[in-house]
């Protein structure tokens, strides 16, 4: 047996908790908790094998009356003696995708993102559409393309037409791209023909992750009028492997921007969702930006409530992504068309002038919120790798 | 031991033979063949643990070649007797969503349609956008919400707006309609970082089935700027139980349109995949539209190859729709908003007025095929009937 060390100032202490799923050599993925700089083995320490799984998605249909009963029985085994043999260092251990995701929905929550984006690509037009202040705009995204942290991507190839071309060429995007965003995801899924209303937000959404939803510009640009983002966006979205539960996250829970006018009745929020978190935006070792998450115009409960209204089931393992964190800031703002304003004001960073990413190119995203009782916790991060498109490799 | 009937004119002879999954009273659902009037139980006759599955996936993941094969089996076992145990009237059984559905897309590949739209939805602008012609547009829809005939909906309730009111307001939706489509299913996926092309469509896709795209339009017109369809759309998906083999659509293959400007090379097709299938939308019994397939500007090759071009993977279970099916003549049109113009031109059905739906209507689409050998083959029906909304049920 063995005590878990948990260093001074850990950001993955008693009062976080991230579920994750890994493996070590010659062993199948199986779920764990982070506590410090160790993975507990819950299977091997809870002798439960809804932990025996590959994905989070078994115990998440469990519900949340088991995910507070499983959080409380951690603590208190974490806070003893556990099998050495079930405590791993987080060196050690391979980080897989932690859950079997349902469908994916990415928002567009953020008012000076969609605002800045309006400016972008609609120069002419008023910068935020008629809906927007009435409903968390929001699209189906491509579940089957989210990857883990540490999966390299392919510059992805496409179609794109430049305004000043009579047609458009195929080949690599130029005007590759992040989108920093946190992603919810849904635990306790929703009958076809009911709703969730905005109270039941923490019963059936079980955790958090950090999320880039990696953006091809020039292929957006060209191919999302009338039925939106596809191609541009469809060939990878990358998330943290530390799944934050929702109870984790009780000291980081804030009142939304005031949201004028107010909205329709079912989507008004009893008790507040916005969320104090802070992210941020590292390229290849340097901080480029920091979007506050406390900004964002529309809450989670809100996202969930809106895309359930019309009746739409929702199953475990069910992802809906924030859409692009941006702050009022411009060194607030979670994509590089904003922080270099579509490529016309470059960035420095390592000494380079940046505008959209590079072959070769890390970009890693963090986050972090109040912890409760104190101190902060962490969501650990995002990590990802440029690799040149498919068949221009030298 | 029994032979099985085939009935003179059956639209499920020989070269039909599609899959399906099924139950009786009491047992699970497994997969099965239509022949004739009868359903083949094939875990029984075929003793292959992969047809006791309660979706196709497994048996669609083991490839083109094994779906060759089991074909050719399947036409030697319903050719001689069969276990009396193993065969079942039609009548008798209950049909199931035949796939565990990955990542769901709907396309728009119809010109008349696409056209007839942005007629509607745009009315002072050119009706089909500049990248129409260059790409078959597309987006993700909610894969968990697809459902299988026989499944009833309830009308949606959300966020619409007219035109002349200041700000939306919530409720049941007025303008419900359907789009007549078919559905595409990918038997075997392709990786993360990898592109199908054309030439690969028929190792890949296993079959087709009819798809309706429920679409409540007043929600959508208000929702779609600028990320697309959303909850227009989420609310339910329905397809037909039989999935017919792609293998069993070779006398239904037929030159698309013609297209100009000629696409790029990653679109270009070596053979034809056009489809001279034809559908049928019934309201209330009466026939309302016959949508002609073989008029769709992009063939189902092409949207593979477009969905893959950037990279991203593919799976075992995806499902890719046509968008609606609409002809050059108004009886040709998939979809209520065509029909009747947005509205504004009534159709005459059981001797009503009609525009968009109202609760209590049934739809039924239907659809055929030249088979091989002559004669034709059906790919059954979709049966859906419309609910009132919750809440408002006397």
């Amino acid at each position: 047996m063995t005590a878990i060390e948990i260093p001074d100032g850990s950001l993955f202490g008693l009062n976080n908790l991230p579920y994750g799923v890994f493996s070590t050599p010659g062993t199948a993925p199986r779920v764990g908790v982070r506590v410090g700089d160790s993975v507990v083995d819950l299977a091997a320490t809870l002798g439960d094998d809804v932990f025996a799984q590959p994905t989070l998605n078994a115990f998440m249909a469990q519900g949340h009356q088991r995910w507070v009963e499983v959080r409380e029985r951690i603590t208190e085994l974490v806070s003893g003696d556990v099998p050495e043999a079930a405590v791993h260092s987080v060196d050690e251990v391979t980080l897989h995708l932690p859950v079997e995701v349902g469908d994916y929905v990415d928002f567009y929550a953020s008012e000076h993102h969609a605002s800045n984006l309006g400016r972008l690509f609609r120069p002419n037009a008023a910068p935020l559409m008629p809906n927007w202040k009435h409903l968390p705009v929001g699209y189906h995204g491509r579940a089957g393309s989210v990857i883990p942290s540490g999966t390299d991507i392919l510059r992805p190839c496409g179609q794109r037409k430049a305004p000043d071309e009579d047609a458009p060429t195929f080949g690599e995007s130029k005007r590759l791209d992040i989108e920093a965003e946190l992603g919810f995801i849904v635990g306790t899924g929703s009958e076809l023909g009911s709703s969730v209303p905005t109270e039941e937000f923490a019963e059936r959404v079980f955790g958090v992750v950090i999320l880039n939803d990696w953006s091809a510009r020039d292929i957006q640009a060209w191919e999302y009028v009338p039925l939106g983002p596809f191609l541009g966006k469809s060939f990878a979205t990358s998330i943290s492997p530390w799944v934050v539960p929702l109870l984790a996250l009780e000291a980081a829970r804030v009142d939304t921007p005031e949201q004028d006018p107010e909205p329709l009745p079912y989507l008004r929020e009893s008790s507040p969702w916005g969320l104090d978190i802070d992210l941020e935006v590292e390229l290849n070792g340097e901080v480029v930006s920091r979007p506050p998450y406390r900004e964002m115009y529309w809450s989670p409960a809100q996202m969930l409530a809106h895309m359930t209204v019309n009746g739409a089931s929702s199953r475990t393992g069910d992802l809906f992504a924030s859409g692009t964190i941006s702050g009022p800031e411009r060194d607030q703002r979670g994509a590089f068309i904003e922080l270099t304003w579509g490529g016309k004001e470059p960035l420095q960073v390592g000494g380079e002038e940046r505008t959209f990413l590079q072959d070769g190119d890390e970009v890693v995203l963090r986050a972090t919120a109040p912890g409760v009782g104190g101190g902060r916790i962490s969501f650990g991060e995002v990590r990802t790798r440029i690799l040149p498109a498919k068949g221009t490799e030298k």
